[in-house]
């Protein structure tokens, strides 16, 4: 084992970026998984939560809390952060903006009937700043990837929030040729294809989820 | 001049990161203000924002957005970013905690019967979440700094808050004994306090402000 170990609720949420960088990289990792509210409130009386928040990815005798911090170590871990100054602050800027674009996570967790407006809205925010701009920096790329010419935390950070998409609004991506051959390309990448089709990759969340995760975080 | 050059709306805002890590580390840069709507489009048109948003910072020949991006790049500059992979990743925790605990930017731009109740939430979330948080945080450095024995980012980003939460709540701070010390040494720092005492300082967003704000961007 490479002595890895995130813990977090049994969902994608704010532990799914890292675990699409670890699983690109190629590098196993353990998952413990909250599922009852003793085992947090255990981890904030151990102090291992800086603000009392998960996901925690324990890596390299660090207790790395904040999914932003997650990300920054691990792609720097991993050489997925950019190569030069100027790629790097590509690379975060893009993370950035699938940060802003990720407003397919939290749907869910919305009343029933307000899932629908809040979809076309979303679909609206899509069609109207991210996809473009996606487009539009991958227009520039030879690579196929965002950043350089090679997989960086950007690639990947784009591609969840593509993955998030496409359960909600599947064929949404066809109308911008180069963000869908990015996509394709990112499906057909082995390791996170192998990932993608692994019980550890969690589906689209449901009421049982949601109501978990309400018992066990709030 | 340093050919650095911040554009931005007349405010703290997303903004204010930047400045306060650039003025902390003595360098000199360009202010440019959005006042109307059509600065902002020709902007836009021009390409230079990524997502179709504010701040750009351009620097080193780079078009920056994104407030993270910016904070990253300016921190790996200017040696604020921690020195070590695990200081680097303690510096990026503290600087996610401050941008959640970054709960007093927005107050203004509410409604004036709700504000009230919104600083008084914040005082609470302050109080059972962010200030302990810190506090500990302190009570673990030899140098009075959060993260190893020199200013980082992440000093920046938690005074910055400690300042938005002082113009609503004056004298919080009072009660975590190791933060006062630490709220009272940024205050000190003489290019911090320069930068501060200059007419580059916004003051807490007023009326006007938010108009404009809304004027321009949205």
């Amino acid at each position: 084992m490479s002595g890895i170990k995130l813990t977090y609720v049994k969902g994608r949420g704010f532990g799914e970026s890292g675990r699409l960088i670890m699983a690109a990289a190629g590098v196993e990792w353990e998952e413990a998984h909250l599922t009852d509210k003793a085992q947090f409130e255990k981890l904030k009386q151990d102090g291992l939560l800086m603000f009392g928040q998960v996901p925690l990815l324990q890596i390299d005798g660090l207790n790395i809390v904040q999914s932003r911090a997650i990300i920054q170590y691990l792609a720097n871990k991993f050489d997925m952060a950019g190569k030069t100054a100027a790629d790097k602050a590509k690379v975060n800027m893009i993370i950035e903006g699938a940060k802003d674009f990720g407003i397919f996570h939290g749907i869910a967790f919305h009343p029933k009937e307000s899932q629908a407006g809040l979809i076309a809205e979303n679909k609206k925010k899509a069609e109207n700043r991210y996809l473009p701009a996606f487009e539009k920096l991958l227009s520039g790329s030879n690579s196929g990837y965002f950043v350089g010419d090679s997989l960086t935390a950007a690639d990947v950070l784009v591609f969840e929030d593509l993955l998030f998409m496409e359960d909600y609004l599947p064929g949404l991506t066809a109308s911008y040729p180069k963000l869908q051959v990015f996509f394709e390309k990112m499906k057909g990448n082995p390791k996170l294809s192998a990932y993608l089709s692994s019980d550890k990759r969690f589906p689209i969340p449901d009421d049982k989820y949601v109501a978990e995760v309400i018992k066990v975080l709030y």
